[in-house]
């Protein structure tokens, strides 16, 4: 049942402004829930978490990703078919140490915030996005990749472009991480 | 910048499990937050609302639909075009009454409730799509076209299908509800 995610049928796609509308909704519910920005922002990084365990099966059967040996390979399926994927964006990434276990993943579009201009008001440690992060993470731990992943940069806190990064906490073990076949 | 709704670029489309997982989060966000399933539901139709009055705009700009003549034609236009584009499936579409103002949109599918089987425990009274009833409301409100929606049958709760009606609470008047050039 696998294909090309460029093959996919159309029926598994549907329209960006709905989700985003949904997500601001799912996100101003939390502000009124939770009184501090820390608190929203864990809360959505463990909602995404549980998205992410959710998403990965779905996403390996349909991406026909191949085994990958590195962390850089990893991130540029991250960013070239899962972004692509899910979101319709491709951010480009960066390397920053030089042992290779610490990217970023830099956004120029953020779909997720396309409607926003800016923070809420007394929200400025809000991460408004930080679903994304939790949905990586909870990718990558469904394959035996834990890492961090935080976001170091945000338009909507007045920086320049989204920047999402993420290190990789253990030293790469091939067989662990592998696509089961 | 308006085009046919089967013409518009890609970019405007995105992954569907990430909108039903994220809709999930919601949902269960709101069991946490509300005791009672009516309020859960008020809520969404509530939040469903504010999406809807927010949507349409950008739902007639895309879609280029033509000024209706009918309640028949406003809820075709509903089950073929926006419900095609926002959520890919058309329901079909039956009319309960000589005076043509009730509506049902019968789905056989319903893309938001994919995820799950049935309706959470000590959830019974639960409609986990609201959201839904209130976007439509709060879209035809818009275009001052009052509306009466809810579900009236839904799979999650044993139906054979999910049935969403639709009853219009005005006389028509054209001049109203057209779509402005």
């Amino acid at each position: 049942m696998s294909r090309p995610a460029h093959k996919r049928p159309e029926y598994h796609k549907i329209n960006k402004d709905l989700f985003v509308l949904t997500y601001g909704a799912l996100v101003a519910q939390l502000c009124k829930d939770y009184e501090k920005d820390e608190d929203v922002n864990k809360y959505l990084d463990k909602m995404g978490y549980n998205i992410g365990t959710r998403l990965v099966e779905d996403f390996l059967a349909r991406s026909c990703v191949r085994r990958c040996h590195s962390y850089s390979e990893i991130i540029n399926i991250i960013a070239q078919v899962a972004f692509k994927m899910y979101l319709g964006i491709t951010p480009s990434v960066t390397c920053h140490n030089s042992s290779r276990n610490e990217f970023s993943l830099i956004l120029h579009k953020n779909p997720l915030a396309e409607f926003i201009e800016e923070l809420p008001a007394g929200r400025s440690a809000l991460c408004y996005c930080n679903l994304l992060c939790g949905i990586i993470r909870g990718a990558l731990e469904m394959v035996n990749l834990a890492a961090n992943v935080t976001f170091l940069q945000d338009r909507l806190k007045g920086d320049s472009v989204t920047e999402i990064g993420i290190t990789f906490l253990k030293k790469l073990d091939e067989k662990k991480y592998r696509r089961k076949k």
